[in-house]
């Protein structure tokens, strides 16, 4: 099996080594349009080769688009316009607006839209890691529309990874990301701007910094170029998440400005809910 | 050296086990209204044994204030009232408050304020943990109104408990972590709020959390006992770093709704600043 990887970044490379290591592919050609991640992609091993795109999908079985979602939506008619029998999937973190655009394709049945939930804050070919997805859940969306053996395919790169799959429809992923991901990153963003708006006046804040303002705030290092696309994309979920939790934020400030503490005792012990979700 | 823990828990049981283990003390009195905790101490060793307060504090050196700090700030003088010869020393996670009430006490040279900043989101003995403090940042406030010999025995326990000591003004402190820990755990409060909410309507929501989720969300397990008296005691500061923290989200909701991208990248790579701290 010969793999093309667009995107040779934290997941397209990390999904490369751990498909080599298990000897599910034996050949990886990487795609990518910054020369320094081709040069390092090289020298860590995690692509045999560096084509342009065209080349790379002539010579490979199965394409992975690992790209930020903007340029994969930009990408994905003209793979499908080069491919003969090759399987494309995607790892995007939306996945409403690329099925549409798969959807009025007529090799549409070769594509499979997927989620592998795992990353971190990190990215490029440096950031990949071998044998990152195991016991994670993936998200395959809309099978139907997917030929057999292209599922077929892709269920089993996700089992070379150790994921278990979840389908689903791909509205309503685009409504569960909000929620247990996108949230998440705004708000540690926007937790990284109050506190170094501070910072400005004063140097020892960060002294003081422990494990708790690290873990809320680790992933305001996330990247740009991948997390503008992805807010944007899902702009309608993701602002009705925000709202709902500005408007659990003005809960807390009511309580503190009224001196409410019954109730503000009420909100902590109902978030401690949490503790049956997360182990 | 003989020590008093008020308040078997997290953190005085953390300290307990790791200045008995360090042999800086030879025996520990537990001190504790929860007979749950008590039972919990003494059978995980933490304590040697159990006694009234009164008890506890004539039969030792040094008594060390772990409880939820409205508690802690009730028995201050009662406990101040007790000691002769001993040394006094509080963890709460704000300073000014107990530091008023000690400054109007004729024995407030014998009372050490300090505050080490680690935690977990678990509480009650069995959270304790030996080395856990291990190169973390203590703070002590207002060190000149302290005695020389009660100032040098606490800087001493620290020095045992692997932590360096920053010294600094009580209302400062209050300040600061009002930015570095506390927004964090009122963050992680509506977060878990905002996404338990949305569970009502869906069971799958939290089938696709990963890691970020995780991450972000872990302090939301915290104790309401303890973290409504932090928020109420430290309210204008928690309301100001609050307000803030709104109105950065609502920046990212303006991007959102105006469809912004240059801002919206602008305000995460000023988020981005955040590696400058976090290693």
């Amino acid at each position: 099996m010969r793999l093309t990887v667009i995107g040779i970044g934290l997941i397209g490379g990390s999904i490369a080594m751990t498909l080599k290591q298990k000897g599910f592919v034996e050949h990886v050609i990487g795609v990518d349009n910054n020369p320094l991640h081709q040069d390092q992609a090289l020298q860590l091993g995690i692509v045999d080769e560096i084509m342009p795109l065209e080349e790379a999908i002539i010579h490979s079985d199965l394409i992975v688009i690992a790209t930020p979602i903007n340029i994969a939506e930009k990408l994905l008619s003209t793979i499908l316009n080069l491919i003969d029998k090759q399987v494309v999937f995607d790892v995007g973190s939306t996945k409403e607006s690329i099925v549409q655009i798969a959807n009025v394709h007529s090799k549409k049945g070769r594509f499979v839209p997927t989620h592998p939930m795992w990353g971190t804050e990190f990215s490029g070919p440096e950031a990949a890691q071998q044998d990152a997805f195991k016991e994670k859940a993936t998200v395959i969306c809309n099978k139907e529309q997917i030929d057999q053996d292209a599922l077929t395919l892709v269920e089993q790169v996700y089992e070379q990874l150790g994921m278990h799959i979840l389908y689903m429809d791909a509205m309503k992923h685009d409504i569960h990301v909000a929620y247990v991901s996108h949230i998440s990153h705004i708000t540690s963003f926007a937790l990284a701007n109050t506190v170094l708006e501070k910072e400005k006046e004063s140097d020892a804040i960060f002294e003081l910094a422990s494990g708790g303002f690290e873990s809320t705030v680790r992933l305001a290092k996330s990247n740009a170029a991948m997390w503008v696309p992805i807010f944007m994309q899902n702009k309608e979920n993701v602002l009705d998440v925000l709202n709902e939790h500005i408007s659990q934020l003005k809960k807390f400030k009511s309580c503190l400005e009224k001196e409410n503490v019954d109730y503000l005792s009420d909100l902590i012990v109902n978030a401690n809910g949490i503790k049956r979700i997360l182990k």
